[in-house]
């Protein structure tokens, strides 16, 4: 594990102490070893991207300066708070979703004696993410920004989530409901925001900036995050099971996928009829005829292409960008997604 | 309906067009659609004894002073944060509890094309306090108090159902977890803190006050909201239906009631095996077997004694406040549920 990581680390075990013994809350036995268990089983299990990236952009921001202990301690609480956000989405997703795994694991839902109880354990984590803020911030200048960007960013995540809830899990029977539109407006607010924008945001506000002034990374950001759901979709019909360590089944649930709102963009008739008898379904020859439309309408192509134009007009906007320090925070996001294979 | 409650019903309604036409979110017509049902479902339909509560509390607090035009819309809005966070909570705790109505009505949860989604619907209702606090107190001196506040108060509620869930909830067969002590505790934080607490905390807040001075109406508030709890516990086994408005099921419920509690302090070996017997099943007669018990035990006595003296203790307290605008308060709201029948 990296230095980084193991503070990183370092710093949950402080966060997960100060929550169980939070004054606010008369904990018995019972209740705290539960939200003990609850939190390990929920938050530190991902890669913690998210989280890592407010240090690293907050570090890039401070240009050569060298950080003090201290603000690589608030940094980290910070990314741990991005991490306590998605655990709450993911947690409650999986009910949403009637998931069965996550994260190599069986959902938290799906444990015994949790079932619905995971509902409230999803808001005991959002709610976690306040107590931390006002424990490490409450006399920062930027403190009540931090709340409402966090604010901001859960509601636009959870209108991210009605709308993908609405529009692609109600009535599974019309695939002409799916269009490149609804695919941009559903990855923007369900994961761009929190995954992509939220980083960043903290890290400039602990830097001292006003986030009126960043609307244009803000931009740039979102598109990102577009793009790398955009190569997610794409890899989980073309990626390599081996390297991206799951074998796709976005085809078989009838998911809202890039790839099929782009066949539906590319398809003639005959071909729409295909895909409408074929998609969503559990059945091995289905999904085969599904892939053999997508090779027939060159889908690989059109994804580099997509890929390859995406890129340039990225680049080409953080040249734009007036702040080299900003724009060194939105070439590191680039880097570590453009051309990825998981 | 009186002149205060139908402005404060047009407050609902101005805040309701601000939610659908948030700038942070690029609405669909379905999702507006969908907000605008969800909201008109669950969030009016109470009794609004709690968001009106801001709004008289905050005239106490204000003594002889006419309010402005500008300070009863703000009381109002956020009296209607706090029917916001109670429908939040309710929209949740119906899907937990699986229940099946709700205000006369089937639960949300349980419309035709909600189902689990009902799960999104209740993060967004959480969302939305803080986008109405956002508009219209950004720029009070207050504002970050407001946010703690409320953040503070959701967390404890969050808490009181969590260990309301753990303990009355996880493998119902053993009376002899349920104390006094586990009651209150349950009590205080699921209901006290956002039924009584809040209403009153945010009156304060608006008008200048320091809450940390407040740490004695706060214990009195809460102490309060046990009291009411204590007196629902009662009127489910022997208030009159028809004055209550429902046939309670607390007895058939496994419901950790005061009153169970209380019997299992005063009854023998023997009674205590007729209650674990009895308590929980959906029978009529174990439903009057326990009845009776609660009968031979004379707790409606017990009852009137121990309303008498929380009424006395909490009467005393009061008198000792030394702030008189805040005895008002205090005293106004003993008076509304000292004996009540309903
Ligand atoms: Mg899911
Ligand atoms: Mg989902
Ligand atoms: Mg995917
Ligand atoms: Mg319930
Ligand atoms: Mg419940
Ligand atoms: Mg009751």
């Amino acid at each position: 594990m990296s230095n980084l990581k193991s503070k990183f680390f370092e710093v949950y075990d402080v966060l997960k102490a100060e929550l169980l013994n939070d004054p606010a809350f008369d904990f018995t036995d019972d209740s705290r070893q539960w939200v003990e268990r609850m939190l390990d089983y929920n938050v530190p299990g991902g890669k913690c991207n998210r989280g890592l990236s407010v240090i690293d952009s907050y570090r890039l921001l401070k240009e050569e300066k060298e950080l003090s202990e201290d603000e690589i301690f608030l940094a980290c609480v910070i990314g741990w708070c991005i991490e306590w956000l998605q655990a709450y989405f993911l947690v409650l997703d999986d009910i949403m979703d009637n998931s069965h795994t996550r994260r190599g694991q069986p959902c938290w839902f799906r444990q015994p004696k949790v079932g619905m109880i995971a509902v409230n354990d999803g808001i005991l984590l959002r709610n976690h993410i306040g107590r931390i803020l006002k424990k490490h911030f409450r006399d920062k200048p930027y403190y009540a920004d931090l709340l409402d960007l966090f604010n901001e960013v859960e509601c636009q995540t959870a209108c991210g989530q009605m709308i993908d809830l609405i529009t692609t899990h109600l009535g599974q029977n019309d695939l002409s409901k799916y269009s490149l539109d609804d695919h941009r407006r559903i990855v923007v607010y369900k994961t761009a925001f929190y995954s992509f924008y939220l980083p960043v945001a903290c890290a400039l506000l602990m830097a001292g900036e006003n986030l009126d002034d960043h609307s244009n990374a803000k931009n740039i950001l979102l598109e990102m995050g577009n793009y790398f759901q955009v190569q997610d979709d794409y890899l989980d019909c073309f990626g390599d099971p081996e390297v991206i360590g799951k074998i796709g089944t976005d085809i078989e649930d009838y998911k809202c996928s890039w790839l099929v709102v782009k066949a539906m963009e590319l398809c003639n008739k005959e071909q729409m009829k295909l895909l409408n008898e074929n998609y969503g379904k559990d059945d091995p020859s289905c999904v085969a005829k599904v892939k053999d439309l997508y090779n027939t309408l060159k889908l690989q192509d059109v994804y580099l292409e997509y890929e390859r134009k995406s890129y340039e007009k990225l680049n080409e906007e953080i040249e734009a960008h007036p702040s080299r320090a900003v724009q060194a925070v939105l070439k590191s996001f680039l880097a570590k997604i453009y051309k990825r294979l998981k």
